[in-house]
């Protein structure tokens, strides 16, 4: 801290402008972790963060709002193409803090990559709309006449968002694209050691002119005191280390006032190799490969990494030894700016102490020193040569070994650098109880080729795990690595990894909505989810002995801009005779007895003797809804659903009811989709088969104009 | 408190037996809340609690362990049934804490209701096993060599349940039963006042024989200290007020511990009058009737209860007017024991004391009294006298009627009574704003018949609410009520609520799991889950140009003992041309242009030209893999996820591949459910559709023994 400096104070972005302090504030310093430089400074002095929040809640909610989750989704889409497009500015910013080219890979293009994948989620896998319905429908009457479901609508509040160090572009987007999605505005405080790097994508966020107003703002500096203005309406996301996250967990406003709060901290991860992956097998090739990989990426500076590397104890050796076989071969320690470097240096010189001073008490509780060395590495700058830089971050890949794998601070303490502990297990029961005593863990690596070790492991570790890298000769080289979150897959872990749960795809949007209960009446439901609910009004096509008002157009010649959920169509009655199924079943070859052989029907349990294909009803159930000319109904690409409740004998009949149930018009395309609700009843009104159809419809019927004209 | 006393002690039940404690420690005293009379005496001191809480988690854990999703779930069955022919004890008990007999049906039939349900659904919407894929797969790797998926786990610790006095045999049921489906043994602590009820059924659940040991144990008395013992593994589950949750959930085990903590808590619940349901409307009335039901049922002591009467000022005194006529023609307070009386008293005479006090506080910040007094009042006694009893918690109902909406006062003074408050809004988006300001609530119902007033006052507030009741002319006689939480829905709210989550059909079993991200190949994905993966290995029958190896059986022909996930069948390629997709279309009346008129189907952006019907090669596919013959495959009962990939044209070929993919044999029945993944090539090798066949498979093949020997 220092009130005196000659280096630029890095920004804040908020109420839609840029921000800086007034000259004379607190601000504090940060160097490059290479070389020591002083390069710029932090500080939030005079910020007025109620105002900051207030903003986030109003015009950020406001602007969020009125796009749907289809239009934010594709705005992600347009922004990750634009960070793509200046991503070299990042490259070289990013060097500046430790990070390797390899390691910018996993931070930027990893980051970008998240916004690519909840672009596309969001509008594969949402409605186009506000409201989203979780799960089916209960009934909740005898007469249908009240019935219950869920809705997940936004939290009406901010997304607060505090990142570590360690990933300053992927850690604020992999946060940022769900809570967007969501529709909930965003204020991320980056971690001040490399929050440049968090500022200058923020920038280019901002220069890109997608973001609406008020969805984005960034703090560079202390936010202290954003926590005391937020309340149940917020969301607080914290990422780093376990004693900050208490400290905030503990704050009034989480503890009483209700603030949701989410923290995914740094944890004891474990790789086991199985019993069966011994030296020689694909599996131990592929296990070495891992821990090195976890050593070395980020200078071992990820909440993932393996601490706890548990194998067989008659592999310990050959373990160690091949450890440190790879390191020695494949690490080369330096400047990410020099040509071959493949490991960094650390964030900065307090994380050095730190991580040190972590391997001391290792050592001194029983960890021994294998690979490594505590001093100063002389290590390749960033003009190529070797020495010794003393104001340089820079350690080497540390592997310790023990011979009490149950000594208490191999479980506890994180040495969080290029840092694993190598511990050996009697069996596989054994491996699940050490593996345990990392008292819950973002991730596990499980290594075996036996499914049944595989069975047993997962299944014994899960429950103190977020997540579990299976690892075998099959994924050796496909696997995406031990410690990559993937945005399709939670990112969390119960216990000392947090108790949170990030990413896993729509999850994660969910996570930044409430889930209400909702009863009513099939016609008050279908207004607020904007779905037709069963037993909701329709306007009724077709058949007049089935419901058909005069003057309804088949639903089938409404294009999108003219559908409305509840136009339906009802059939006439169709007779299906014993000829009809004998016919259906040679010329589909579907000869099974219960369509050809009346005694052996009548003894099945579930028909009253032979019976119609279920196929047979369906496709006859199309040509009574079909409208064979050209129309705005493009397609019928799927079904879902489909269930047969009453069987259809010789001599009985069937009739469809078909309703438009849920629309999505595409953003990005002319046309969208259309789920109908079909129900097949018999000539005695009783539901034969329910399932849904889906389509796609033109949003205005100009393709086949000049066919229907 | 004291340690002198003739009344006797209720036991907890603790490791599997009967526990008291010694003679002359310390004790509280419970009194028959409609005489005062003295009853019974809770105390736990000298109960070792951690020895409690290892007892779950070892005994408990195994014992649950040994047991699959559905042979729990059916336990609940048993249980219900068991507890059913026992109620008429609980109910005479239940009479004592002031329960009417209405009062009586909310909570023991309701509760014993819950375990009915969860059965049903456990056994319906679970595996049969103890592991729970959530969601698809997802593609990690170009290649399908990697892909990740999500697992449910039990949670390797207890279920800790605190409930609140007002429902002591649906509280402790409510939380029980997803509890145990899980397979998370459980710990429960019943508030004193009404814990006499909570053991009573604890005893008859004990009794029935059915509950595995350690899995469930009861604590009557103080539990102050579990939480000293508890950690990460385990998940505390709170309901009451929202004093004693914030004083939980700032243990350090909670804040830093990683224990799972989840409250529900009374809040300021909302009942709003749409701006169209006025007076003398069906809505109108049954407003009026919902706000005295909520009034007056468990004498107001409901977590739910409307405490917020929001209607158009215009109204307000007309709603008074009609709320205070029901009042006196339908309310008749007294000793529930007593013919006719439709409201008894308090829980206690602290409860009582506190209800005034709250009262108090209300009329002094600006509620005026529209019905009711803080006198005792005149109440039906036992014998069927009207008399004041003194020593009994009696109360009248109160309306507070409210000129000045906004006052503080009125959004955070709950009265845990018979107590509503009545104020006016001015337009739809001022109801939102006052429902609001209720900072996070349990329910709230919207009364309305208009659709738009519905969805503007459901999505204004569902951001702030856990459940939101729509009521309407359509349901005023089907509504389940305002205040039931009913088990298929979600049961919590943020904020003020509590910012949990309980009930909710099986969501409430999940969250007693652990989500876990599980990624590897489809081999060892498959091992893991238990549900076949594409990719993984198969046994193919069939045809050897596809994969089929000698020797393998029609995977049909296997009984649900026999047959193992990755069964397969291959078939030989089939060829369409266009007489066979125009005689479908005339058979089946799906005369759809794609199908029939080259020209326009080729002006179809997606169709290459004439294409066979999505139906027809579903049909023809179930054609290629049915065994005609009597086998174990008894049904098709559904389809599931259908869609078409390919459009196949007129010359082309399609095969079909089925595989095993989960095997679901029932608890209940000689036969169970197996999906199998189904897959249409065509000769180019492309994926022409995907989907699941549905079917039931017998356990053993002996109803068609017969016929096959």
């Amino acid at each position: 801290m220092s009130t005196h400096t000659t280096s630029a104070t890095v920004p804040s972005y908020v109420l839609d402008q840029w921000w800086t302090p007034a000259e004379g504030s607190r601000t504090a310093e940060v160097r490059d972790a290479n070389t020591g430089e002083a390069m710029l400074r932090f500080g939030a002095e005079g910020l007025d963060l109620g105002e900051v929040l207030a903003h986030a809640r109003t015009i950020g909610q406001r602007e969020l709002g009125a796009l749907s989750l289809h239009e934010r989704a594709l705005k992600l889409k347009e922004l990750a193409m634009f960070l793509n497009s200046r991503r070299d500015e990042l490259y070289a910013l990013s060097h500046r803090t430790g990070a390797t080219q390899v390691d910018n890979m996993v931070d930027i293009d990893g980051g970008i990559g998240v916004l690519f994948t909840y672009s596309s989620k969001g509008r594969r896998e949402l409605p186009n709309a506000n409201v989203i319905q979780d799960g089916g429908v209960e009934p909740l009457s005898k007469d249908g006449s009240f019935i219950g479901t869920h809705i997940y609508t936004r939290i009406p509040g901010a997304a607060v968002q505090v990142n570590a160090f360690n990933f300053p572009v992927w850690g604020m987007l992999e946060k940022f694209a769900p809570a967007f999605i969501a529709g909930v505005p965003t204020i991320v405080k980056p971690a001040t050691p490399t929050g440049y790097v968090t500022e200058a994508a923020v920038r280019i966020m901002i220069e890109s002119g997608i973001l609406p107003p008020g969805s984005l703002q960034l703090i560079s500096g202390s936010a202290r005191g954003l926590l005391d203005v937020m309340d149940y309406r917020d969301l607080l996301a914290f990422t780093g280390s376990a004693s900050t996250a208490q400290s905030l967990k503990a704050h009034p406003n989480v503890v009483t006032g209700g603030v949701r709060f989410t923290a995914e901290t740094d944890s004891l991860n474990a790789a086991i190799l199985g019993p069966d992956a011994v030296e020689g097998t694909p599996e131990f090739d592929a296990f070495v490969k891992a821990v090195v990989t976890e050593m070395t990426v980020k200078a071992g500076q990820k909440c993932t990494a393996i601490r706890r590397t548990i194998v067989p104890e008659g592999q310990r050796e050959a373990v160690a030894k091949a450890v440190s076989e790879r390191l020695d071969s494949r690490v080369v320690l330096g400047d990410p700016r020099a040509e071959g470097v493949t490991m960094g240096a650390l964030a900065s010189l307090d994380q050095l102490r730190d991580v040190r001073g972590a391997v001391e008490e290792l050592l001194a509780a029983g960890g021994e020193l294998a690979y490594g060395t505590l001093d100063a590495p002389s290590v390749r700058t960033a003009s190529g040569e070797e020495a010794v830089v003393e104001q340089g971050a820079f350690m080497s890949p540390v592997l310790l070994t023990w011979a009490d794998g149950d000594a208490e601070a191999l479980h506890s303490r994180e040495a969080f650098g290029p840092v694993t502990s190598l511990l050996g297990y009697t069996d596989v029961a054994d491996a699940v109880r050490l593996a345990a005593r990392g008292s819950g863990s973002l991730v596990a690596t499980v290594c075996t080729n036996d499914p049944e070790v595989a069975r047993e492991l997962t299944t014994g570790i899960a429950g103190h795990h977020g997540r579990v890298h299976l690892l075998n000769r099959e994924t050796s080289r496909s696997s995406t690595g031990h410690g990559s979150p993937m945005p399709q897959l939670v990112h969390g872990g119960p216990g000392r990894a947090g108790g949170g749960e990030e990413l896993g795809g729509i999850r994660a949007v969910l996570h930044h909505m409430q889930r209400t209960a909702l009863q009513g009446s099939p016609n008050l439901v279908t207004a607020v989810t904007g779905v037709w609910q069963t037993g909701a009004d329709r306007r009724i096509a077709g058949s007049p002995a089935y419901g058909a008002e005069a003057g309804q157009e088949h639903p089938f010649r409404k294009s999108l801009t003219d559908l409305r959920i509840g136009d339906a169509l009802a059939s006439d009655l169709r007779q299906v005779t014993q000829e009809d199924i004998t016919a259906f079943a040679h010329t589909t070859g579907d000869t099974f007895y219960a369509h050809t052989d009346p005694e052996a029907a009548a003894a099945n349990p579930f028909f009253p003797g032979t019976v119609a294909h279920g196929y047979l009803l369906v496709a006859w159930a199309a040509g009574l809804f079909v409208e064979p000319a050209p129309g705005p109904v493009l397609a019928n690409y799927g079904l879902e659903n489909l269930r047969f409740v009453t069987p259809v004998a010789a001599g009985d009949s069937i009739r469809i009811t078909l309703t438009a149930k849920r629309i999505t018009p595409r953003v990005t395309d002319e046309y969208g989709e259309v789920a109908w609700d079909a129900l097949i009843h018999n000539q005695d009104d009783e539901i034969v088969a329910t399932y849904d159809v889906l389509t796609l419809v033109e949003k205005e019927d100009t393709l086949y104009r000049d066919w229907t004209d």
